[in-house]
């Protein structure tokens, strides 16, 4: 019973439907019809015109918006815990040509104005050090938080109070929507977002995530990156195919409620062991080695955050038995 | 009836097939059991021991390759229209860090040790120059040629005398191999070559590239290389379920020999008209406008390659009754 | 008697005694009385409003304009034996992040439209090649030949016509200017160039290049670039100091004409032994080995270009009776 | 009276003595004599095999050095405040192709192997997370304070048993090695060290500082590195000469102790106002806003490091007279 990676969960057979579908001769790259379609479906979604690329992970769509928004000499504001900080190996100082990361701070990885704030003031204005052009925030946060729409607005007001692009991190965005119930503009362009990367492997998808731009001529240099940076597939239409059919009749926030839902009800049954607030599919729990393996004695895989803490995560597809499996056995502990 | 790109042929059933197979939840990332297979399947089918790490790019496993061999202030000698210079996009240039490419000539974009020898030796050894570091060449070549074992091994010797790397761009190596009819490691590390781009999505693959290291270290780095590039994609297992099925039974070889077989029935018709040797699975033919426009009429798509030349490459999927009706209708013009 | 090259000239005595002048405390890096001054001196010469930055050496400043230029998925179209090209090691490539070189062609290192336009003809507009951003020329070029006002506004207006920016590398450009007998507007904003690379070194100073912006917003994200390159010097008061005693009182113009005058008298007894005519103050004659040995014999250091050619250099301060000597020995070869 | 920098100093007299004696032709570049014999020099006085290179900044050194060390997908660990992650506008991931910065922590900016291996033991090993490849320190610390060459050597010992490279940012080197008084190998390469930036600028010279490898190997990719930053000056000999002027007959040391000596005797007087040990040149101190001004109001110049607290910076030529006026200025505060 695994609950280490949403990473780790299957492809949604909506997704399989459409690879099959989509196995027929079209043209290379992304001049095929269902990539050309992207824009529009997404345009529709968010109720705004924007520009959108496939790219095969969340690790290049974070870099190239980061790319986007700052130039080599300059900096990013982002969480000390953020995935872009910590989990990407450099790819952000790698895409953007060696632009620094200034980290701020927040519980559960997630920021406020404050301390966005309290870290840009900290930075001189003088040429020996960058000066930050971005503030990447992560929705919901890698501590599976989720900043409502008041929330992301508010940062989106200090982002263009400070001329400084605001791009989110939303490998877990359909699970921020679904928690929130609200429109998916009102958690991007509507609070000020510039870019989005827009996560469906974790949700469902098999290799294809989507990179929004909200102001799409942001979107025409990025072509060029993509492509040096070899993520401009051969044939793209089975990226976009993914894709699709996961926006399609509203799979990607039916799989992210599924999630959400599931981490939910264990939640429920670990009430006074929570490290944070469960809003999303994530949930941390204090629990002794003994705890752990325990659990582990009894088939559930989970990741050891840090000692003392395991990170439980709950996938589109997680079987309602082995959920109710875990609520219990933590229920027991 | 489209002859203009490999890339845009269909995914083979048997890749298919495996996708579907593959869809179970297991380990993220190259943790699972499909990917950690990849280095004994190759050193099984190269007959030593290599490192191969799965990409989803053509583009993205020349750019690894050459950072691999070379450092950001060296350069890497190629021919003056190898893909890495004319279709990527800058990027080598990305991945090295700034490498060059020196550009050598020879007929039908194919090298040789003269050419070689004769770039090197005009490249002052001062440090006003950056100094080559590695050669990479194509197998097959973007016209359609292919480099023998001893051609090759020619270049492995004079790369070896220099102390330079030796990287194949192999986006057609099936297709090499199959025109050669030997075993795969005459045309790779038993000729002198390190890294080698073994291309799948061109022959039946849906997004996987394999890099095949020759010298199993320098794979080390490139795993955080790949990460940092976007490349360590979170469900790799599809993308290593995509290169294995191909490796069994022969499928790459079958796939590349069934669209070099096409080629050269077109080729057969078309032999006062070449511009080079068909020995792959690329056809280079003379045209005149309006032989163009006659072929076009009759339902043919292809690329105009230079004013008055025309280029067809057939797939692996390429139907008989349209190989057969396209040569029929060059030998009518 | 060195005419190997005009780096290995002496400092002219108004910069020796400059650097004295300057030795007080002053405010560190640019914040000093000289630095500050340099805008206005340099606007005043060049009758436009500049933006001028000194740096430390010609490879810096041309590498420096480059990124000014140009984004890190772009291209800059020079000449092949463009100094950019051939040797700065890759500098360009390092400053603005792997932007490609094109490379045109050009009897004595010199462009003209045509070629330009010819090379950007080739250069597909798809997201699979580079596109070019900028165009560098060098003034004088390689081979000692000087662009007229004409010569250089023809390829400003072809910059302008294909958006790309207009970079002069001018580490002789004191001597161009001195040969054209113009007005230094001429050859630059008048004729469309948006930075220039403006050489003191070679011409009689010690270590400070000027960089010259005649867009002078274009020098803002410069600042901070050349701090991050390192060449935000602690004492940059000492590089102003030596750029304005140049300044002052035409010693740069003095000094040039005189480094001319020497060439130009060499020249006249090398008529017929010249590769290309002599504009400013090299010179490169054909000559056997012998001759080259006879003339190594008599005390004559130079630098032998290719076989059969040897590179003259006169030096701001090359004595007259090693240039008469000169002279002298190569009419009796 | 300046106490803001000693970027501010003048440069002391043997240098610009040097620059009038070096001023004849010389080969260019590092081809000359001066040049060619700072490996002899520094070998000398640090008592061991060296290779040494000019570069015209400290930013230029440190940055060298760091991409001599770790590649591009590797790390630095280095102090918080260290001067490479604040003060250098981004040049060390310039510079080493886009490597993070590790961020310890240690009172006035000094690190100790404890708080290195609690950093990096939170780095976990695998592909997701940059690994570190080196150390870097700064003696005298940002803060004035002193490494002995016994913590030097415990840091040194740590990074070889985690394969980490050391480097030293010694902007004042000078100063520790006076305050320490022990042989300059005993804080280097005797404790572990791999390469020093050995700083001269703030010590009395012009614009030449001293990037030494003692481990002369890790030079040779530099001589490359430092030509592509524009870093390989056309009349390096100017800088050789600064250097020399400075080794010989111990000017370095005796400039070194006389800024020392300075700051002791201002931090005698300020004894209950020190955030720091008065170890080398530099004077941490409690000051309301009330006693700054009136500082100031008295002629003094100096920087507010933050709220509440100045930094005064002693001179290697700070005149007697205006350390005894500062020193009495503050005890009458």
């Amino acid at each position: 019973m695994r609950f280490f990676s949403d990473n780790a969960a299957s492809v949604c057979p909506e997704v399989m439907a459409a690879l099959a579908k989509a196995n027929l001769p079209d043209t290379a790259y992304d001049g095929d019809a269902l990539s050309r379609s992207l824009d529009a479906a997404f345009s529709d979604l968010f109720g705004t015109e924007v520009a959108a690329l496939w790219v095969s992970s969340g690790t290049a769509a974070n870099a190239l918006a980061l790319a986007a928004l700052v130039q080599p000499h300059q900096a990013v504001i982002c969480h000390e815990e953020a995935h872009i900080q910590g989990d990407e190996a450099g790819a952000p100082e790698f895409y953007t040509g060696g632009a620094k990361l200034f980290l701020a701070q927040g519980a559960g990885a997630r920021l406020d104005p404050a301390g966005i704030a309290a870290l840009a003031g900290s930075i001189r204005s003088d040429v020996h050090q960058a000066q930050p052009a971005a503030i990447s925030i992560t929705n919901a946060t890698e501590y599976g938080l989720v900043y409502s729409p008041e929330e992301t607005r508010a940062i989106g007001d200090l982002a263009k109070a400070r001329n400084l692009g605001l791009h989110i991190d939303g490998a877990r965005f359909a699970n921020a929507v679904a928690a929130m119930g609200c429109h998916p503009g009102d958690l991007t362009w509507r609070a000020g977002a510039d870019v989005l990367s827009f996560g469906f492997i974790k949700n469902g998808g098999m290799s294809a995530e989507a990179l929004i731009f909200f102001r799409p001529e942001l979107a025409e240099a990025t072509r060029w990156r993509r492509k040096r940076a070899g993520h401009l597939l051969s044939k793209g239409r089975f990226a976009a195919a993914q894709i699709l059919a996961m926006l399609n009749d509203g799979v990607w926030l039916r799989n992210a409620a599924a999630a959400n839902a599931a981490a939910a009800h264990i939640a429920n049954a670990a009430q006074e062991r929570l490290l944070h607030a469960v809003e999303a599919n994530e949930i941390f729990v204090r629990l002794t080695p003994v705890e752990a393996a325990s659990l582990r004695a009894q088939g559930f895989l989970f990741y050891d955050w840090v000692p003392g803490v395991a990170r439980l995560v709950c996938s589109w597809d997680q079987p309602a038995a082995e959920v109710e499996a875990l609520a219990n056995a933590i229920a027991r502990l």
